[in-house]
């Protein structure tokens, strides 16, 4: 019974891969601070919860293909709210911000077809692209520089004829990299300088801690044929388990082809889109205030980190992510270690080890991605757990 | 800006592709009896809301990638009482049987393989196999012989070194073929004898009329490595718009392979996983109560059609589907014209053009599918109107 080659080439998530050795772990007692996927312990707006348990029709239909009527208003209206202009047509309702990009992929790549992405990337762009045929043109960047990847020179010196797109997620995970306007810009001209879909990926747009001077690639109305922005309610509004992100472009050629995928699937949960569109109507005093929560950890998290004796990282200007450069040999075998062998009164630490991160192989061999998304406390506690770890694994 | 030859090789779904015309026509007052789409008036059972209604978690988290633990035991259980031994590892959880179909495809399809299956066939397979490079090899069947395509030496006739797997639909969408014990076993000693997958898409399996000498493929131990089961709520329990569908096989090679694809999309949503297991507890007596409810409609709908001059058709035995050959030149042409031109009373009838649902070029279109998935009253009336269109249709 044969596999396909592309399956083959695709991984397991770096995220979850540990999931068996957790629940090992969990069943025998152990409790486990969970830095290692992106689900973060803010409470998701109860005007989702009210807005699904006020759902009253007999029947859950499907939904359009292009999403309900009420959650694209919810979405333009949103969009208004931060100055950009979009119109329903523009927006694909998505099975979160992964469907959004499985099609997109779908849409622009051959096989062979080449997408360049600055690394360390999320992870699942492995599995996107290469599902697709297509195969990742990295760009490496470095802790020393913030990771950062606003270099039209460097991002020029990698098309050739097989380049369909560049890839940039805005603020940036893993790194937590944010781009200046005049970055963004730097780079949306040398997509439409070579005519190449310019995919922004801007799920953690309300997540930036130190900084005005961010831009939303949607504003940038000369590059309408080339961007493509993802997006998603997941980290927004702490509901990654609604699976409701869109694809939205004013290329509608792009959006064109990108319907026949969804029409092909049906559609996006009917009742998910009836919480979702509610969860837009939160002010902007809940983005405050969660970004305050998110500063406070991401303060608390690089320090913690920094202080560890061998540790290299840098301070994340967005998201809620870290990369950090561990003292060891392998991450892969240190963070299976930490759920099978280690524990401090009964407790250990997750986290993702990092080469999945990345294209390039051997590079993040000894990193691992941090996800602060749980409250001070915790994650003091989660950061101690590490620290103890490293010591007592280079000493077992 | 290069669009990808595959998507270009995709159509839009013809149950979905005259949606815009509907809505315009909705707009403008008009009442469209719709028999487009699979979409029952069958209300879901109230189980599934008071279990969503029932959810008290504070944060709406990602699920397991797999599938929630309460999910896998709900489908363990159910098909435990209908006499199929899977365990939870035999399955993953997925947004509707459409991700199923598309993860199966990724795993098992290499650019220019080819999946048999027999035709018509629901139009989406089209999209999930084009998506993954792969190629449809149909089997022509014809409503004279019921659409039966349990013929060994025709499918064998088919089979070449590009096979990877033959797919059919049991009970069938479009046409309502049943498959018989023997006719389903000698499949799948096809599928065996050849070393290929045999994808059996059960999502009609409780609704079959006429007969109870029908076979669940994962009942035939001898082929565990084979065959691979696509299942849904959403024909099962009219919950459509949950979008909760399954993959299930015993071949533990293509599993740890699915997993990889089921970790990059994260997981399917949490809450509708708390509905649809709530689903599953549904007794006997709502699956006797919405069958007879559906040999009533396919009865009906199977009268009125045959009384129709010029029209042939085939006797479903299961499903809520029928194959229609109209006495018209173009079934598209006429299914816009019904919604643009046409109206009686202010109403109207939406059926799916069928060239859609066949592979091989000019078959089809002057076929319609009908989905009798309206109650006795509007769907006499709604066939009414499909006669009337006709004849208006033909003397314009």
């Amino acid at each position: 019974m044969k596999l396909s080659e592309k399956s083959q080439l695709c991984s397991l998530s770096p995220m979850r891969k540990f999931t068996p050795y957790a629940m090992a772990a969990e069943a025998a007692g152990k409790k486990i601070y969970k830095l290692n996927i992106g689900q973060p312990d803010i409470e998701t707006p109860p005007e989702f919860f009210e807005a699904v348990r006020g759902f009253s029709q007999k029947v859950l239909a499907y939904a359009n293909s292009q999403g309900t009527e009420f959650m694209l208003d919810a979405v333009v209206d949103y969009y208004h709210r931060i100055g950009v202009d979009y119109s329903k047509e523009d927006i694909l309702i998505t099975t979160g911000g992964s469907e959004a990009l499985q099609i997109l992929f779908l849409c622009i790549l051959d096989p062979g077809s080449e997408v360049i992405v600055p690394e360390p990337f999320y992870s699942s762009y492995n599995t996107f692209i290469k599902a697709s045929g297509g195969v990742i043109r990295p760009m490496a960047t470095i802790p020393e520089e913030d990771y950062n990847y606003a270099k039209p020179e460097a991002l020029e010196a990698l098309i050739n004829e097989k380049t369909r797109a560049i890839a940039i997620i805005n603020p940036h995970n893993p790194t937590g990299n944010v781009l200046t306007r005049d970055e963004l810009r730097s780079i949306a001209d040398v997509a439409k300088k070579h005519d190449l879909y310019l995919i922004c990926d801007e799920v953690y747009r309300e997540f930036v801690y130190d900084t005005d001077d961010v831009l939303c690639a949607g504003s940038m109305r000369d590059v309408d044929e080339n961007v493509v922005v993802i997006d998603s309610v997941s980290k927004r509004f702490s509901a990654c388990g609604a699976r409701i992100g869109m694809l939205i472009s004013r290329n509608k050629a792009l959006m064109a082809e990108a319907l026949k995928f969804c029409q092909g699937r049906l559609c996006t949960t009917t009742l998910e889109q009836v919480g979702a569109a509610a969860l837009y109507r939160v002010g902007p005093e809940y983005f405050e205030k969660v970004r305050d929560e998110y500063r406070l950890r991401r303060d608390l998290c690089y320090a913690k980190l920094s202080a560890i004796p061998g540790v290299v990282c840098a301070k994340p200007m967005g998201a809620f992510y870290v990369m950090a450069k561990l003292p060891i040999d392998n991450a892969d075998t240190f963070m299976k270690w930490m759920l099978t062998d280690f524990e401090d009164h009964g407790e250990t630490v997750m986290c993702s080890p990092a080469a999945g991160f990345y294209a390039t192989p051997g590079r993040g061999t000894n990193e691992i991605r941090i996800a602060y998304v749980l409250k001070e406390e915790d994650l003091s506690r989660a950061l101690d757990l590490l620290a103890l770890g490293i010591e007592r694994y280079n000493n077992r």
